[in-house]
């Protein structure tokens, strides 16, 4: 006879296994994102992370054919999109907001997991990684910095002269400078000083003073 | 009968033995920064030093009990001091040549070398040759940055409130960043456009605009 427990176990896999599509990606995407957690890029394999979506190697191989592959997509999937910046209707709260949105992704479970993967993994996986990070993360937050920074100049809160590479490169600095050197992990009000000590006064016009 | 060769090089390693003090220190130091820059942390030894200096293993030993120690004399003695800012006149001058010192210091021998050990040496000792940048480099160029911002609070070419720790880590910030992410190895051009672009608008006060 079945304790009810390992009723309870036997319906829950009865159920995986009718998993499809969309949903049992998911399931084994975060197997892989909890793997890359606890046993790191080196000891993260496929049997583990079917073990941990409760599928079959199979159902993992048929989707990705490779481990890196499949950290890849885990790690994209659990990375927030970079694809708005809302106006807050102001240079101050625009940035203030981006630099918090960019601080929760640095600071999420995928974004440790691809700081720990770049520095497990051999050279050819690192580029793919960085790769995926420039593309993914600083290329999408950097584009829209540059447009927060160009809707204040139409707003009327930033300069119009405030273009350009260095500008735009003042906060992702600041941001690697202070996490390397400082240990900082850019609470609020850390984000908070930076957007007013820094950037509000490099950026504002003249007749704003 | 010997060469008009060999009698040179006996008259020179004669001599070589005759140098006393400060000239064999000098002479021994040279050589361990010349055996960095070609054979590494890693290949560098004692004896190897002793002889690029053209003196005994024993006269080495007598001054640096250790690799470890001889190396971080070196690469201290070879680092230029950072213990004055001339006073150019004006916030954007005494800035420029500040960074360009920072910048020859970078990209000088002892510089690259400090950078090259770092990445060999076992944790131990990397801990003391980071202590050694910090308290060679770092922070006398940190000080100094502060003095030439005070200066100009004084001089009224920079607003009275740029003070704190982040309107000072913006230059060691994006030296870091587009050393890194870009890099960068910062043409004098490259320096005028951070401050003319960045710490000037930055730091200028109300009346300047």
């Amino acid at each position: 006879m079945m304790s009810s427990r390992s009723a309870a176990t036997a319906r829950s896999q009865s159920a995986s296994l009718r998993r499809r599509g969309p949903v049992l990606e998911r399931a084994i995407l975060d197997a892989a994102l909890e793997q890359l957690s606890t046993v790191g890029w080196n000891g993260l394999t496929m049997e583990g992370v079917a073990a941990g979506a409760q599928t079959g190697k199979a159902a993992v191989y048929r989707r990705w054919p490779s481990k890196e592959d499949l950290v890849a997509d885990a790690l994209l999937a659990g990375l927030p999109p970079f694809d708005e910046a809302a106006d807050h209707g102001s240079i101050r709260e625009d940035l203030y907001q981006l630099c918090r949105s960019v601080r929760d992704a640095m600071f999420s479970q995928p974004g440790f997991a691809l700081r720990a993967v770049l520095h497990e993994c051999d050279p050819a996986s690192a580029e793919r990684f960085q790769e995926l990070i420039n593309s993914n993360f600083i290329e999408p937050s950097n584009r829209l910095l540059g447009q927060v920074v160009d809707r204040g100049i139409q707003r009327g809160d930033v300069r119009p002269d405030a273009t350009g590479e260095l500008v735009l490169q003042v906060i992702p600095a600041l941001m690697m400078f202070r996490t390397k050197v400082c240990g900082s992990e850019w609470e609020d009000g850390e984000i908070a000083e930076m957007i007013d000590q820094i950037l509000v006064p490099l950026l504002r016009p003249p007749t704003a003073r």
